[in-house]
């Protein structure tokens, strides 16, 4: 056990990116996942507590839930500056405790629109999904709305410029939903996302409103080989208003933009802008129909015969 | 923070939709994720538990177990039907014991088919699989088996018309396999979904014996413009017995039947039925093949090859 | 209610598959969980702690945590060989325990193999990734680095011949962040899994270094009708050194070699070899633009436009 530990030691020596030692403390995801726990109940009050929310005290459960969320916050965005911070630039104790309870402060003025742009959502998902019984079913079990609610707060605090944490909490979000959506991306009202998993919204994609997209969409970037050579160029395509995206199509590139209007069919390829109110399909493969019942010998199957096997 | 607090609480006013304030109480998520886990106890015996499953006591664990999950479910279920309940049509507090006493035990009796269905899926998924190591492995890991034993649950909790839990249960599903089984889906014994993900099953699917599902297949609807003007309608497939579908797949809308003894090979699309004993496979769309050695000028990238960036 | 037990223990004597009554004890998942966690603290020091790793005190700190793994690991390993063991080839008591003893020591000689292999993963991330802002973004949030992880830490385990825990470890994983890598599957340094989210890796996959996978890609088998009858064949393709395949490719067969240096495009679907330095991209399904400003009939929408609705 001792050589192990020694070579553990060592390993620790030389491979140093992933060994945190002696350094700053970082931010705690259990810490930021909770955040977003507390978050969920002042966006969707009520709807995720064990109690029954009385209108006489529901000023002072916000207040404890905000101040909670508050003090939690706070202290992962110091680890999180601190630990991403060059010494150069270092803040004093003080001035970071201004800059982060100046920030909490202007991300706390954003919640009731990211309510309003939920109350949205929920509307737009309810209208759009005839297998949803109700909005509340919608709030309860909808992975969609999830997945959104933490990318509109996971925004606004990338748009604060706050490190790590934003990408924690979608992270998060992908875990549980299988919707990828990265903080920098913009997204407009009345979003719906049904079933969702598979998706993926890279980081400077723009999203209009009244926009629904179904599973395995990804809204992309073209090649990566100049990998961070592209860091800050728009590198994701721009969606106008009154968009469906259906299951499992590609549009990518930072210049595309999809026409307000447009429809998007099912495993379509896009990488060229589409025109305001057009309807992109894809000719649609030729099937191969083979009857079953006569046996087949090995030579008679062909290389296309292969798109029956994929497992 | 006042005055934020002051801005939230105006948008509780605003956007009542997302805010349960002084409404009846809701089903608590947590809890039925915790029902879902005591079932699953009921279901697999022994297989998650801390302690060694002793035959003579297994009948007080089980009794005890039963009694937990009652206590729970009606619980939850008095909750779901308050809240989605009209006033006009309230039932007394007595009334409303007596209606989820009643859908318990009509619940509970469907327990030992559930278990029966549970046993020819694990058999289905063993025999088709050449990288299961045993039958046990299975029951422990694989997603697809929990996937199958929550959306039979929820189903039997949907036929007797509970609201919000069934899709709560299958939600919760979702999340933890990427597999996504609409509570109203009816489903035929020895099914096997192998890995999984991006499987979609719509509200109206039938699906018969002997049916095996690959990852990323949607069995799933034709256009919702419609939205909620489509409920109740069937807009989902049918499976017959012994099909198999392999990964990617696509077959849409409520008239479409997929014959007995099919095979439907991966990304086929199909939105029309077909014969039994058919095998559908697409045309392989043609491959280009081009040397990197030779380097390659940027006119020479023609929209064919931004396939090749896709990310 | 005991009618309703009655039926279940009757079904436990009916359907023993789905019962482990009387049998000898089987791992527990949650530990397995929490082994994987343990382990996550070791291969990455300092990164999930709540508290700063002081360098003086990281050796006994490190000492005590693989106490804790060897503790938990060897007794589950005990219980995975002993419920999977055929009662004629049983060892005693004392065989076993020496049995896990050497298989502990023996993974535990594996960690910091896996250690500096997590080391190239990580900057073959940061390298490849324009929305990654730094190294510890990348351990914090990417879902494919927790999944190279465990698939790494599980394959030890697996050339160990450990039963059942591998792949309770992989499938915890899948369950986390969708991609699915079986234990048995070989990886190379350098591999970087983008987005993740669909992905499935086989069995007997090989996969070189600086090899970059986007999400949705199936390194998979062909055929598996004859199920058990093909254990232990090499049914999974191997992927050499420096290649990448983008989101939505299949590539299929234990046969299939993609040659080193080369790039699969994205929904490409390979089932024969590709030679070195090979650029495979798959024509551009034919798009179909429509002006919707144009009322449609129903009449004038033929099959393809289906692709339009899929959902």
């Amino acid at each position: 056990m001792e050589n192990i530990i020694d070579r553990l030691m060592e390993s620790y020596n030389n491979c140093p990116v992933t060994a945190k030692i002696d350094t700053n403390l970082q931010p705690n995801r259990a810490v930021v996942e909770h955040i977003v726990e507390l978050l969920q109940r002042i966006v969707f009050p009520g709807f995720f507590e064990q109690k029954k929310l009385n209108r006489d005290f529901v000023r002072y459960y916000i207040g404890e839930t905000l101040e909670e969320v508050k003090y939690n916050l706070e202290k992962q965005m110091k680890r999180a500056f601190i630990c991403t911070c060059k010494d150069e630039n270092a803040l004093s104790e003080q001035e970071l405790d201004i800059k982060v309870d100046n920030i909490s402060k202007a991300f706390f003025e954003k919640l009731p629109m990211i309510r309003e742009y939920m109350e949205t959502d929920i509307c737009a998902a309810y209208d759009g999904d005839p297998a949803a019984y109700s909005k509340d079913e919608i709030i309860y079990s909808y992975p969609g709305v999830y997945a959104i609610m933490v990318a509109r707060i996971a925004h606004e605090l990338f748009l604060l410029e706050v490190p790590l944490i934003p990408r924690i909490m979608t992270e998060h979000a992908h875990s549980k939903t299988g919707i990828d959506i990265h903080p920098g991306a913009t997204i407009g009202k009345y979003f719906f996302i049904d079933h969702g998993t598979g998706i993926v919204i890279g980081e400077t994609t723009i999203i209009g409103e009244h926009v629904k997209i179904y599973q395995g969409v990804t809204l992309g970037g073209l090649s990566t080989s100049a990998g961070q050579g592209l860091k800050g160029v728009k590198r994701h395509p721009t969606i106008e208003d009154n968009v469906t995206i259906y299951s499992g199509a590609s549009i990518l590139g930072g210049e595309t933009v999809i026409g307000e209007g447009s429809t998007i069919g099912g495993n379509a390829f896009i990488v060229t802008s589409v025109k305001p109110n057009t309807r992109v399909t894809i000719k649609n493969p030729e099937l191969k129909y083979q009857n079953l019942d006569k046996s087949v010998t090995t030579e008679e199957l062909d290389q296309e015969d292969a798109w029956f096997y994929i497992i």
